[in-house]
């Protein structure tokens, strides 16, 4: 009755560890990454400019509704949403929204070289960038662009994602991006690892997890993409020790370890979830653009009859060098830059960061595992007192010595145009005692949040970005 | 730096040996279950009588859409769904839903006696029940239900479930429930452990999960929500050495024990998750129940054009001992018997169950794992030939010494009228093979179904059901 097939026992791969050891691989290689950008950006062009909504070629304002809308049906529209959250400081607001309901492809493809896993980053320009080129995943995709709705190029290298077995796949795990500005909009997280020989396209070069992290460091020049990606990759660094390994980076070292101890079993993390899920009674309702309270479109742009927040504008694109040489698209704008910090704290030996359960609207699941801070400061001063999120201070006033971790990052720059926002991860005495004060927060271990990042609806996108940034603390800077 | 709270490794607690003990308890107790199932239901009385739709005292259909809603605007609403599937056999279609956003609590009492977990059940009647009492979890109460919208009496033991510390609470989860019949329905799924002395209340018992387990072999006895929690409970046999324990006992148990290989590894599981949700491009559209193509409400209920599916009726009910004593409400009548059922294998001496990742239009996230069938036969006459289930008559011609789990249970009573399915487990030489010939089907581990259970969106309701049945053949059968 039995069958010959093998069982596999439930342990966990090596791959975290070569991945860390990747993070660790810091060799100088014969061009810098730096001198390689420059000279790819020499010979790729975009040019970006701002224009009015009304009149974009293909887009139109939906007669009915207001509602922001390709001609073709596809890529995404923009419409309104009704939110009510009960108990929170705004209790209930509208606002327009991304729709985006088809799921993209952000995939990075991995190869060893010297025993060494590399990543295939390309040199991509998007419109909302602020800077031009960031460097991007191997493949960044959605279905209307590899099933060329537009009409455009193949995409490289989409073969290692679309046709792999499962077990070359390192992560493949649908994750959430922005909830306050997209709606119930899922990425598809990919790292696909071969031993094919590879031909590197123009615009593309293999890099160790050490290059990336640390141009991590450098602001607005490894895109969102590529962080929350990243982020996914299993990541075990088994083996701190080394020149220049301190207190800190052994505490950091270890929190990426499963046999190192947690504050919080995981059982009681995931009934914490459950408990805040279950109390905060969001709902949603979508509503027609033309019909929301405070905000209208004024033939140029969507924009807060305050101009708080952000607008929706349209934006004219040439480029040379990607799918399609023009196009015009709406984008979202951000008023000011924003915030997004973990406070780190070393329990036990072990480094913990301050999570926070943080509602937002366009979560399939109520709430998601945020940073300790996530906010645009700018805007405080437009909502009562009480959305004053706690521990604003304590970050943004924290001494120079403590601050482990500060570079400006740029959010998707297909959707947003200029969207950014200061990363910051600050060590901290405040202890356990914060959870009793802040019930919505937790510390807990970036083992643990990679445990969570197996699963979709758990790490919201902000978070999974500073987690990119924390593990860039695991590569000596350079000159070590 | 470091603080001295204590962090917790990363061990399984023992509540799974734990409770698995319980399964095992079968001494006889002073009353039978049974007899107490009598005398209490000879001392409450539910007197219940199908009326028309329209005229239900306080639901109403609403004039614009013609859904039918509660005049608190509380409870739930039914209204209509357009369902977009490309690629199935059905590949779009419409329906009436029952749309219930509140989160209702199930949950499940437990303690030691003796050192054997006990929990305390309780006899109650559902309005949709086709033979009165069930047993059901201690609570079962929406949130409309205990804060009394229809000035019911309090809920008792609520407090165990509302006020208990994280730490006293074996399992707490929100799962979904039938995904073709609710739109986006959750309930929490508790269990909580106390050590107080706790009063017995008329209609309650404390029962050891060998009792609960034997009355699951009797036909509409361990109702829907107490099946549903009690998957949720970890349980792990570490030991299955015993009288009567043969090759399949032995793998039964082998399969609740992360030690044990599986087939495939979680994180192979978890991809495959991804592929095929990303693969099924669900998309749903509430319209009014009014403006469905072939259901309309006739009056009397909501009705399919040639009586296909399912109804939505009216009842009336009259009540001796529970919150109120009268209500009417509107509940969905199926046109006929489902069949659920897992196939089994045992894998290198390891159990195995059959899974199918299912879309469903209600699910939160495009697909769950369901059993290996469930359908209703009776339907298929009406739907295309490609919708005929795979293995539908591999199951339903299985020779009787391959049937290891027989009995009809009860859907959930509150919302169903006379729900019931033939609950099935079988035995299979099938194999491996099978997961080639239907990509959408995979040979799990119970231990691993119990691993993804302490997340939400993954196990569908019928296969917690059948988790619940096939555990209860840990149990050794009376008279041995």
């Amino acid at each position: 009755m039995s069958d010959a097939s093998t069982t596999h026992p439930a342990l966990p791969s090596d791959a975290g560890a070569r991945f860390a050891s990747s993070a660790r691989s810091v060799r100088t290689t014969a061009e810098p990454v730096e001198s390689w950008l420059t000279d790819v950006a020499r010979r790729s062009r975009m040019a970006v400019s701002i224009a009015p909504l009304t009149g974009l070629p293909n887009w139109y304002a939906d007669p009915d509704t207001g509602d922001i809308r390709h001609r073709s049906g596809k890529f995404f529209t923009i419409h309104g949403l009704r939110v009510d959250l009960p108990g929170a400081p705004v209790p209930c607001w509208e606002q327009p929204i991304i729709d985006q309901p088809e799921i993209g492809t952000l995939g990075i493809l991995a190869k060893e070289f010297d025993g060494v896993p590399h990543v295939l980053m390309q040199a991509k320009n998007e419109p909302g960038n602020v800077n031009g080129l960031q460097l991007s995943p191997t493949v960044q995709a959605t279905r209307s662009n590899y099933t060329r709705v537009h009409g455009g190029r193949a995409v490289p290298y989409l073969e290692y994602f679309q046709d792999s077995p499962v077990h070359r796949l390192v992560t493949d795990v649908r994750q959430s991006e922005q909830g306050t500005w997209f709606f119930r909009k899922r990425n598809r997280n990919m790292v696909a690892e071969t031993s094919d020989d590879v031909e590197v396209l123009d615009g593309f070069r293999w890099l160790s997890l050490a290059q990336v992290h640390r141009l991590l460091s450098v602001s607005d020049m490894v895109n969102m993409d590529t962080r929350t990606v990243l982020s996914c990759l299993p990541f075990t660094e088994v083996d701190p020790a080394g020149p220049g390994v301190d207190e800190f980076h052994t505490a950091l070292a270890r929190s990426t370890d499963a046999r190192h101890g947690s504050r919080h079993h995981m059982d009681d993390i995931l009934k914490w979830i459950t408990d805040v899920r279950t109390a905060m009674d969001i709902h949603t309702d979508r509503v027609p653009l033309d019909l929301l309270t405070h905000w209208y479109n004024d033939g140029d742009r969507v924009r807060h009859v305050r101009d708080w927040f952000f607008d929706v504008i349209g934006v004219r694109v040439e480029t040379v060098g990607r799918e399609v040489s023009q196009w015009s698209q709406p984008i979202l704008r951000p008023r000011a830059m924003g915030v997004v910090a973990f406070l780190v704290h070393r329990i036990d030996g072990v480094l913990h960061v301050l999570v926070h359960a943080r509602a937002e609207p366009g979560y399939v699941d109520v709430a998601e595992l945020a940073p300790t801070l996530q906010c645009t400061p700018a805007t405080l001063a437009h909502l009562p007192e009480s959305a004053r999120p706690p521990l604003l201070d304590h970050v943004l006033n924290a001494p120079g010595d403590r601050i482990r971790f500060d570079a400006v990052q740029s959010e998707e720059g297909g959707r947003f145009y200029h969207a950014r926002n200061r990363y910051l991860i600050v060590e901290t005495d405040l202890g356990t005692a914060v959870e009793d004060q802040y019930p919505n927060y937790r510390w807990m271990t970036p083992h643990q949040l990679a445990d969570l990042l197996r699963h979709s609806h758990y790490v919201n996108v902000q978070a999974r970005s500073l987690l990119a940034c924390l593990r860039s603390l695991h590569t000596p800077p350079p000159g070590r």
